[in-house]
């Protein structure tokens, strides 16, 4: 048995979680048996879609359970192994959660930390980068000399899906929620970035797009289909304005425009395509170590900080992918 | 110079048209000149997208003009031809509307009044029948087996939707307004049908759809939204229930689910698949003509009755596709 803190549900928030939501507690982990992995994690992922996995409400995965640990996305090293697949030392992408230690019954993606810091593959070349490639190129289906708005932009899927569509000959813009975050859009290669605080969506959209990634709904999705062209297509990945909300979420009045504009609103999630992984890192893990892809990290250190970090991601603190350093993380 | 009559747009309606948006006029209608057709109509129709043209909006359409005729389908026979794509005694479905003597520029479709009654090259071979048949297979993609629910049943293009997805292999649910209504639509073989007065859509959905087609939008999106299946379509087709809002519409607030069921919401405007009705009159003419498809038509007579016609549709009064007879229709 060796000693790990994890992080459990404590109970279930109305709106935006609190603290008090989660409990941080001391485990005893079992050395691994016939089959199984003993994983120590470097870095717990905090992700948007984990809040309405706080909720009692099935959905597309079950919620979290109470008095359990919060799952999700998760990298570390392997320091014991009964699982021929997991050599001791190897680094592994899985999806056990906010713990220090992790038992794998031996799931998981080896990750090659040789070609990558192993943090990118909880971002720009793990779930949120393949969300990213998967939305535009499947779903959006964006062509050279489209113009592409993505909101979240500063985010660590917006911020691949711009870099993405860029090399794929779109004209792009994001939006983001300040001046710093809009600063590294037009850093990395946006070709227009706006605060949303600052200036209505409509407005800063100016002639019209071809193709709306959507990652926040609301309002913003209503001024996006006034401003999408003929046979635009909404990609529909994520809602971050209304995950905390206690009153029914805005609508957009203005649907209708779908059939006068004979516009597609297609939603997708990204566990549904995991079979598009090897052609996504073929792809674009040349471009993230040549730097035509580039992406930031904003890292909280400590498992017990991690309901702090995700709190943060929900309130927009994070630029690039928000992360939890729990274990050492060099190669 | 012939004697005729038309029908004008008087004024733009607040709402619900009054027949005091709409002029009766005598006009004197000239012969045709190198080129033109003067055709004497037997049917015009009303159509519920003329609601959305009798705004001064920029839409799919142009709007109608003040002071100017209501254009839209009609069939009629040609009673004098300067243009020898169109015999004399020829019939003619053509976009020049609400009068009752069209002097043509040989735009319009010959329609062969030998193999079907001519009302029907403004209803269920018509336009009407080819939305159904572009909605259903190119924009929803049924399949057999699946449920598809259809709003606005009754009408021209929904009683289509159901017969041709039932030949399909679908099984179909259908809502109207009335009692009557839902006879009609049980008696031409929809698997279930309901009067949405008396029932919830979601709890007539019950086990739930994979294809909504939507006539009518409004709650009715809503409910279908929550009745859908895990990679369900929306095929937008219309929204009648919010044609003469004069409040912003109802906005369903339930379209995360987009995202979570995987959803696709596709609009289309059936003048950008024209190029479907060889296609479509090969595959439904024969049904029609062996009673495996079935229409009705609410004929109103005269033209001086178009304007109640029109209203009438828009309050649901029609079963099927509604016509307004200005002329004879014998061939």
């Amino acid at each position: 048995m060796r000693p790990s803190r994890e992080i459990q549900l404590a109970s279930r928030p109305l709106g935006m979680p609190d603290p008090a939501d989660f409990a941080l507690v001391e485990v005893s982990v079992p050395e691994p048996t016939d089959g199984e992995v003993l994983i120590r994690n470097a870095y717990i992922s905090v992700d948007p879609y984990m809040r309405g996995r706080m909720n009692d409400a099935k959905s597309y995965v079950p919620p979290f359970v109470l008095g359990e640990v919060m799952t999700g996305g998760a990298v570390g090293r392997v320091v014991a192994s009964r699982n021929e697949r997991f050599e001791e030392g190897a680094w592994v992408v899985h999806n056990l959660g906010w713990r220090e230690l992790a038992l794998s019954d031996g799931m998981g993606l080896p990750f090659d930390a040789t070609a990558a810091p192993v943090s990118t593959g909880l971002g720009v070349l793990g779930m949120p980068g393949l969300t990213a490639y998967v939305g535009l190129l499947d779903v959006g289906r964006v062509e050279a000399g489209e113009t592409l708005y993505v909101s979240g932009a500063a985010g660590a899927v917006g911020s691949a899906v711009g870099q993405i569509a860029k090399l794929k000959g779109c004209r792009v813009i994001g939006s983001a929620g300040s001046a710093e975050k809009v600063a590294w859009l037009k850093e990395i290669g946006f070709d227009e970035a706006f605060d949303y605080h600052d200036l209505p969506v409509r407005e800063a959209l100016g002639e019209g797009i071809d193709v709306y990634f959507d990652n926040v709904g609301g309002p913003t999705l209503e001024a996006a289909l006034a401003a999408l062209r003929l046979r635009g297509r909404i990609v529909a990945c994520g809602a971050i304005s209304q995950y905390n909300a206690t009153e029914p979420p805005a609508a957009p009045q203005n649907l209708f425009l779908i059939v006068t504009k004979r516009l597609r609103m297609e939603g997708f999630i990204i566990s549904d395509h995991f079979d598009r992984m090897p052609a996504f890192l073929a792809e674009v893990a040349p471009w993230v170590r040549d730097g035509s892809v580039r992406y930031r990290e904003t890292v909280v250190d400590g498992i017990e900080n991690a309901p702090d970090a995700f709190i943060g991601l929900l309130a927009g603190e994070n630029t690039g992918k928000m992360l939890v350093r729990v274990g050492p993380d060099d190669a």
